[in-house]
């Protein structure tokens, strides 16, 4: 039988989930997780505050939310010192990346990203058919020197970068990061993911420029606000470049309850603070963990650890295979040197007490099956 | 200076938004509307089986959900008596209909809608740069044979029909809609979005073929389930197309929330059967109103009235403008012909007791003001 056609793009690409979730591995073992410290969610979860809020506001899902988020925009605006014109919001970051790969990537077009970085920023530009071209990291930090290289020599639109980053939860600084802004080509847009920019040390945030159209800074409600689930993240930018959004987004892509949610979570700075120390607290817990049995940590500045495992990336992935028997879901880097690490993320005592029991078990038995 | 450039295509396209929301006609005139009988949404709310699940859910949303929605999928299946390969879920709709379009439609190629049919399938159609060819409604429906002929003058890869109809609340029924599809090219994909399905009669709704690669079923929760503001929408199709979903979609797009509400939604049959027939009495209670001003109604199986101001489209529009100075939110179709209607939402008795009071009100000032 005849069939629709899809693009040719689209026929090209695979079926896919970037992230296999922690629910697919429990179907597949048949139980359920009891630690789970994978996804680098923030097991502290979402403020009381918000919680309330998002209780209240349950009868009242029969309605479209906003689809100019108007208020959500106005007080993230409010947060950060920009006007709203220069603040766009989406259903996670995950949507605005694609979106912006949208906007500037026609077929063929390098996007520069680091070896190991962020699988679904790669995943929507091969989606958008745009050609990624990696430079591995250095010292488990992005290599900005090299990134800069990348997008000269491929003369590339688009570059990304997430600081702090994520596998690694390392961060450069902002002065380092200024310079490589300042360095780049004007025709280069700069992608700043900053989804764990709340749990950073302040001197590796930059200070927020819109004057700038060729840098988008992305920021979430998915980790250090522990509203993962809800999908929530946003752009700050050139209001040119914020204006754009409004082309091709789904307008009603955040849902109302979620546009209640992430108002009531900005609006709890207290909780936020009293969140981000708990973080520091369980960091320097896996540390001790890790330190215990022999392990050295890559130093966080994110809500999550990597774990250095001391050896090649098969034998961590055979300690994270020991880990995910013993009902802890973690997950590791795929790319080869960043590998050799497992990476956990922060979670309530109990959850960690649990890591603390079980990482010497699956350490021995990755050992043993050699 | 210089800045990033777009690509072509997006820099052609205009920053827009689809539907003005209510929430934007309100911060325009200074207060709230006392009505909301625009946006087709539920004023029945969801079921208080779907408030509680969510509301027991709120403290879990630090957790992402399920990339691969596989409870509601199942649960989706499960009800339509198909298997899960044949649904995908999405965060509304109007995020699905903007992948098929990105499956389907290279730069240039036709798509086929109704003049006056859903906009935000146009917004997509532009925003992946097809070629939107209209066919004028006839007699307030879809006209499938003009629609046919255009597929195939235009040898369309994609033909799009709301069944019942938005905005004019109309019906096919299920052998002229099953002869339609029988009539198409193989290689045209039929989109058959049956967002007011819960509300149609059974014999405006044709048999599930999943057998079949080139119709592609749409149902959402934001109608009669009342979950309009948690995006919650699917798509039941050939296991092939469906499996195309997973090549671009965002995979933690449906939230956490939202999925334990659709699944509630979906568990509780009877509550919607209620809403039905609280849907079914408030439609004829619009028409007793309009009928009591002289006005015709257009038969509807959805959860709105079409009302036939018995003028031309200046005279509805300021029907519609004096319903909106008046505290009731209303919308109406736009394009020729139709455009002689205003688009009445169902709701609660004491919204439609404000709907009864004002209209003659908004018709006099309309009748007045020429």
């Amino acid at each position: 039988m005849t069939t629709p056609h899809f693009t040719p793009l689209v026929a090209s690409l695979p079926s896919t989930v970037p992230f296999v979730g922690p629910e697919t591995l429990e179907r597949r073992r048949g139980r359920p997780f009891s630690a789970r410290l994978g996804a680098n969610e923030s097991g502290f979860g979402p403020a009381p505050s918000v919680i309330a809020a998002m209780r209240e506001a349950a009868g009242d899902v029969w309605k479209y939310g906003d689809p100019e988020n108007h208020d959500l925009k106005q007080a993230i605006a409010a947060h950060l010192g920009v006007s709203a014109r220069n603040v766009s919001a989406g259903p996670g970051v995950d949507c605005l990346l694609g979106l912006v790969v949208r906007q500037y990537i026609n077929p063929g077009d390098a996007v520069i990203n680091s070896l190991g970085g962020y699988p679904t920023f790669n995943y929507h530009v091969a989606g958008f058919g745009g050609r990624l071209v990696t430079v591995p990291y250095r010292d488990d930090r992005g290599d900005l020197g090299a990134l800069l290289d990348a997008v000269k020599r491929e003369n590339a639109p688009l570059v990304y970068l997430a600081n702090p980053d994520n596998p690694m939860g390392t961060w450069l600084e902002a002065d380092a990061i200024q310079s490589f802004i300042e360095a780049l080509p004007e025709t280069t847009l700069f992608i700043l993911d900053e989804a764990y920019g709340e749990t950073a040390p302040a001197s590796a945030i930059p200070p927020l420029d819109v004057d700038r159209p060729n840098v988008l800074r992305m920021r979430t409600f998915s980790k250090a606000y522990g509203l993962a689930g809800m999908r929530c993240g946003y752009v700050v930018g050139a209001s040119e470049q914020i204006t754009a959004f409004d082309k091709i987004r789904d307008h009603f892509g955040i849902s109302r309850m979620t546009q209640v949610a992430a108002l009531a979570a900005l609006a709890d700075q207290i909780y936020l603070r009293q969140v981000v120390g708990e973080i520091a607290a369980a960091r320097r817990r896996i540390e001790e963990i890790a330190a215990a049995n022999g392990l050295r940590t890559i130093p966080s500045a994110t809500n999550f650890i990597a774990i250095d495992c001391g050896r090649d990336g098969a034998f961590a992935q055979r300690v994270l295979e020991g880990l995910i028997e013993r009902d802890i879901f973690v997950r590791k880097p795929a790319a080869p040197v960043l590998n050799r690490c497992i990476r956990v993320s922060v979670g309530p005592r109990a959850e960690l007490d649990l890591f603390e029991e079980r990482l010497p078990l699956a350490l021995a038995a990755a050992d043993q099956s050699v």
